[in-house]
């Protein structure tokens, strides 16, 4: 059993030569918007959820992008509603949200 | 299928209260050791590994740690003995390294 039911992180990596990165896309805003949610929901914690930023995940041009494991399934996201969507349909519910699969 | 087959991330957080973390057990320098090796096995890239910093993992007592995805595994580890274990024995040929896993 995974030590953490939905583990996800969030690329949150900046390019110090300047290209296209997550992090210009709001990514670490995101990740704390998402961190934040799942804490209001007490759903942060081993055997539940946890949120983690993470170096360069190596999809640059597909982001900003996130990661849920172990279902090994991206996602890119434009906005506060798009995290919504990923926590309340994936996260809690376990339903992948296709519209924003990569 | 997984975008990567074997995804690793290890965590490199650096705490600001002065608490016991696994940076302070060579995390970077292992993650470095471990995304060198992984290259020069021509193993990196899209449907094979990626090694991955990450935040706080929220395991530190049992620091330093790294996980890897998808298969759920986490480990901790002291030294590049550790590191050319679990890269030789589960990230190249699949078998989780016993004695390491936490």
């Amino acid at each position: 059993m995974s030590y953490y039911e939905k583990h996800v992180f969030f690329c949150t990596n900046i390019r110090e030569d300047g290209g296209q990165c997550c992090s210009q896309h709001g990514a670490q805003e995101m990740r704390d918007y998402a961190k934040s949610r799942i804490k209001k929901l007490d759903l942060n914690g081993a055997g539940k959820i946890r949120i983690n930023s993470a170096g360069c995940l190596d999809r640059c041009d597909e982001g900003p992008v996130l990661v849920v494991y172990p279902d090994a399934v991206w996602y890119t996201y434009v906005d506060k509603e798009d995290i919504d969507e990923i926590v309340d349909q994936h996260l809690v519910n376990g339903k992948v949200v296709e519209r924003l699969k990569i």
